[in-house]
């Protein structure tokens, strides 16, 4: 079975157009809602099945919020909150309509300067009611505006992270927009994975919460490339206990490099048992390479291409670590 | 004839999933462009003039972009730009599609910030190459989020205010979304049309550029129901040139007003030669009273029951005023 | 009887060479006194009397301190107390001249930033030791500077509405100067009058204080004016228990417009069981019209000139409403 | 003849309360006048010839405005020209009433963050129109804020001294208020005229200006008492010109020092020609000293009382520096 | 028995190079150590009781860390912590080397924004552990960089003050750098001086702890100097219980001045009784200076050359008062 | 020939308790200097090379100064430039003993908030006075202390980019510390890097310079990794030109990357034609692995256990590309 555990959520513009009323009113209105039609979702749902999935051979694909569109520096929290339960609406509905291929992935309704226990209710909800498999935790609610936000490794993260255990539920690790002029939000993903590790790290936060299990996105950020900086720079501290390759291992990565050599450098730094395909079709990457004429998110050739990989390297990958790390993921 | 010289774009919620995408991304995509579909824009179309137009007797409709939706205030400027020209664009395709019912009014890609003359590309490309009529000025692109903007009397707006003169046409005084946690965008209106015409008056501004035509938006704000305190206040000052009613009477204003008490004072305050019918249909309005089963914005009959206006009244509100201020409107 | 419930304190220049002192010094030197010499006072009163109160009709003035001198936003917080002190004494002192024609409101020493329970001690001094029949609230102690103060319905405002309700005295509402460069502190009442409605609506603080007494002065602002649109906007809220002007009746409204067609309309959109006669004589509204002659805060005729109200109505204006506002008047 | 220097406005109330009015307003009345009777004025002057100068012997005293009165850092601008300006009437109207003893010293309207040659014309006018014979410079127009303002030394002040230079005139250098919340007005003095002089020397100042006349108030703040370590800090650096004392003697100071012991050291270390007599009478030093019964400010038998000064030490400090760095005294 | 109990640090580059360090990595490799050999700093204190001590006859030196090291404003917190205990660690070094002729006075690992309680543990570790004799307090250890730190009369440092009493050591107040564009450390030093003696008499702080020692470097400020202008600012309010001088007694001050006026004064206006030797040699005073060829910094002919001081005063001076001060030292 | 293109300074610790004192004085004691004997600097040249490069087998070393130690957000700007100045001079000492193995990159006194401009003086000091081959370039001169920096491909940096064209000389992108309080100096300088690329093929600076010569350090940051994300985003605007590749390979990249992994992809994305050996040694590679036993910054026989690079590839590495870059390197 191939498990695509990196989707976003496929909606029609309503969905936007709401976000859009809510930021020009800034909630005067009350919550009201995005008034998507059951006709546009189910329109939706076909085409994606149909030109994103099987023409690629995915058999279930996780879904979460796009999360560059999830606005988490935006005021008063209550949009926030009422943007982010509209986008698991939308989710909830795709895996109302196709069950056996989608699974839901819960956004955050994260607000900068707030404790992260504002988002617990929306959590409950997600999981326990509308039947999401885990969360998408975005590391900067500030989203690059200037203030920084406390580390993955601070404490204040720590009632989440009990919370996860508890529920017994994995996170992906993404952000959302970037208000810093010079910067974007794609280069701002590769940027906050990075500190996400680094912070987790040097905090040792898995020491505190060992049965934590964080999935950083976009195989790591930069990590696995430049795990040599971070070996000298942890091993001087960590050295007893193994060193920085026995920390990172404790993270799960997705595969979302589009670009082979990425994938293999990632396998081969972290181990298969520690990835899980993802493609985030359709998304950055649905873009036809023009020299090949292959789209670039349709990693399925590409890790089949390793050649040094097992069978069961890839069965780690497609399917057997993404059903590890997400029990309530059930046929 | 009757002119409706304040209403509002009506377009497809893609529009609004556009600007959601450009806040999302800051700009990293480049442009883009919204996508509206021909259907889509005609649908909108036929249903406004059959279900707002139509309904009350509205011969023509000047429309403008949805105020609150403007997003001057956001970063970067080019955001700011594309959405503003998209609106633009929205607005023009109304009027290719039924000539004879509609009019734009240009929104103003305005920055917090920057010069006003930034505006002036997307003015030219309205007035000159889509035909528009008018513009929309918003008097705080900061948008209430505690920055103060120079008032409207300021020398700020100057090239603006030389540059309208200079190609005669009008601007409609209209604030646009409010960050201001204790405020809304709606009330912020009021308050922002009080503190134009109060900055203005203060300025003597119509001394400096006595052929400029201001439109103060929703009856002037909070100025007629209030003008014995300006009265006094500027009466020690301007005794000489007649006082404070002399200055208001070089503003014109519109009557979104929504309820006959506010109309009637305010024909009496300003006299309807300096008066033009508006409603924002569909728009706050757009709301059936319980009481009455009456719908708020539909304010033809509510003027024709002002007893005490003349025929002439009546046709400078509906008519008259709006031509005149209005000179590019041809039949 | 005419009772006049909105004028402020009399004094000599003294007791703002006091306050600029305090100024001066930051506190540096103590409280000190302003030094306010019983003759100076008696001439004061005695003017007062003959030439504002008499020549007009006005039986009983209550007295507050001119709101615009309060310096809210001043630090430290010890020469904001000093100075509403000493403005109630020198308001306690035209009292004990004039025992039949004053009344005392206190002013309070709000200061930015700080819980609003500071100024209990003053109110208990006024209303218990110096007989005073009410206090003035100003929504907004940042004078406009730029920091948000919570709305008129948050929270921040309730231990202040308790204790109001517990000692049984109402609130004028009425704010000071305003810092903000492009305003004045003249407009700035009229958009903290409307905002202290909207907020107050908005979060249905009469629901929680069914027993509080707000005034707001001025006519309430932009709001009557303005009634349709805020219909229209709360009309979908709160349609069930009657909209928004079931809400707005459950404020009081003071009488001063300075023009008859405001004081009209106000009547008409409110009742007159909800307004009270006030003129701030001397104040603002202190202005002979060059074209009239008239004083402009010569309301009473203009009320009396209003032919639909009954007698009822104007005794409801002129003395019922206050009587029934503030219990603490006793003759 | 004794020369008191240091003096300060004699006002009624009425200056106060008009620098109130204008804070209050924030210059939204116009300028308006303080409104000073003749009456009140010729009082106060008579009340201050014979308790305050005739009684210490003092035959002429120069009058500047209330330092900690002025207001600098308060905006807008206007307010604090106007205020400066009235204050400045007062003291030509003083030396109108009694021109053989007083002199005027003339206030600058300094703002922070404005270039100083907003100054310049008030510097004209009192120099010009009404005779005064110096000016008086506020260190740091941010009084105490937080801000912080150029030094002296720095090219922001050239355009002044040169000016100064080019009319002939010295500057009495005299903070206003203070507003860090931890430190008083009266201190603040002390630090800023110490600062003064260190950025000055720094800077090097009177190499690109020596004929600049500055005087420092209160004898210099803490310099000449701390010489020893002005003497170490900078005689490395000036060494071969002379070191800090060559320096510091290129400055003129008062004697605003109140205690003899100070006095006696500051004529050592600087040496009496470069000393004037001042009192600020009535000001700070108006207190007496319950041990001994005489009054602080009442210099001239403490300055008489030091055994190793001559008598032409004695007409240095009490006239004779006086009338050099003052050259528009005539008698 | 000659005591100069004001000297700091000497310590090879290795100590300053570690806080380059500190500040460059901003504690990301962890607290690491300075590397001090034994011989280099067997080699400094060599060379310093040669070249400092003996030369001018100095028996013991207390030794604090150099205060415009101390970088107390700067961030995170833990390299604060860190230096001050490396600084702390080479004085008792040097203790250790030397024991007859030096003892420790503890730096603090003081930063702006926290809780003062957070310099306990070193404390602690340096009067009990290290055997230091005292501490040493920065006034403000946001460094002159804008915001303002609570006046040493605030509750802030109550704690602190507790504390001191309960372990009998007294505390020198001594700022470190300053950030403050145009001011310097060195200047800055007096400046927080003063304010230290302001506020704390302003609050009467000894009125709480009555047996609290504080120690006012370099002569007390400007306080002594100015002494006349807080006799007569704090008279009027402490009259009754003896008036400045007897506040001003409570504080202990050293001799650093490095000119016999300032030390003659400093000794007439607080007495020899609350005075005590300090040179801190080498550092500011070690200045030949170029006409007498003495250098600034050798104090103790000066001292002897007051003709009025009695034996006493000069024991007083040099040995008792300090040994009063500071119980902690033994021979 | 062995060429390591990226080492830094070894100095003594006097280097950097320089930096330190310049700090604490925030340079009021002037330039001064850092007193480095020539002993202390032949020792330490003596240790390098024996410890470092002979044992690599390096021929020659470029030496820049320690980025994290660059202070480039400190104020005031001088104490940048002095430190710049001491770091590039204990370069050219290095140069100087030993001619044959090292050459010199110059470090800029970059400040914040200033024109790049202010870093040409020293620039040509070094170039054409001291004789190095290029210099370092600190893309984020604000530290990451929450202020933006102008992307690399921002006109702020024009008239440097001018300026290396002119004189020939190519730049290493090397970031300094870091302020952010969760974050690393380390991890900054990939984040950093992968900035600087993507500011710089976004702004398209390669067609405004296509003779600019820029070197990112460390492998290229996250970007070849992360390649196949940057190929979609820019691949949409750039497919005419050749897309991202074709851009990409218009950088320099050096070999900073410690894991052999890294370099592999790195050589495969880039090609070994855009690729040069550096090491850092001794730096943050300077770690023994405990399972390997070997440096992990003793990069060479990692180069050279890469089975598909040819004998060209490995010289171009070590030599040729190097050589290509530094035109100003001669035998």
């Amino acid at each position: 079975m191939i498990i695509d555990m990196h989707g976003h959520t496929n909606a029609p513009p309503s969905l936007y157009a709401y976000k859009s009323r809510l930021l020009a009113s800034r909630g005067a209105h009350g919550k009201g809602a995005p008034n998507i039609s059951e006709e546009a979702m189910a329109a939706q749902v076909k085409n994606h099945l149909e030109n994103n999935l099987d023409k690629v051979g995915t058999d279930v694909q996780f879904l979460s919020p796009r999360p560059f569109q999830l606005m988490h520096s935006e005021k008063p929290e209550r949009i926030v909150h009422w943007f982010a339960e509209a986008c698991n609406n939308a989710i909830a509905t795709s895996v109302k309509l196709a069950p056996t291929r989608y699974r839901g992935v819960a956004g955050l309704p994260q607000c900068s300067g707030v404790p992260i226990q504002n988002t617990f209710d929306e959590i409950d909800r997600c999981i326990n009611d509308l039947g999401f498999v885990g969360i998408m935790i975005n590391p900067d609610p500030y989203e690059g505006s200037g203030t920084p936000t406390p580390g993955m490794g601070d404490e204040y993260w720590f009632p989440l992270y009990e919370k996860m255990i508890q529920m017994d539920i994995p996170a992906l690790i993404h952000s959302a927009s970037c208000k810093d002029p010079w910067d974007t939000y794609s280069n701002y993903f590769i940027t906050t994975e990075t500190r996400t590790i680094i912070s987790m790290v040097s905090s040792r936060t898995f020491d505190t919460f060992p049965n934590l299990k964080i999935i950083v996105s976009h195989g790591g950020g930069a990590v696995p490339y430049q795990i040599g900086r971070y070996r000298a720079f942890f091993g001087r501290h960590f050295a007893e206990t193994g060193g920085f390759d026995v920390e990172l291992k404790k993270f799960y990565f997705d595969s979302v490099l589009y670009n082979v050599e990425g994938l293999d450098l990632l396998y081969r730094i972290v181990g298969t048992d520690r990835c899980m395909f993802g493609t985030e079709n359709p998304g950055t990457g649905t873009y036809k390479d023009p020299k090949t004429g292959k789209m670039l998110d349709d990693l399925k050739p590409e890790i089949e291409s390793i050649s040094w990989m097992t069978d069961q390297d890839r069965k780690n990958v497609f399917e057997d670590v993404t059903r590890k790390v997400f029990p309530r993921f059930k046929d």
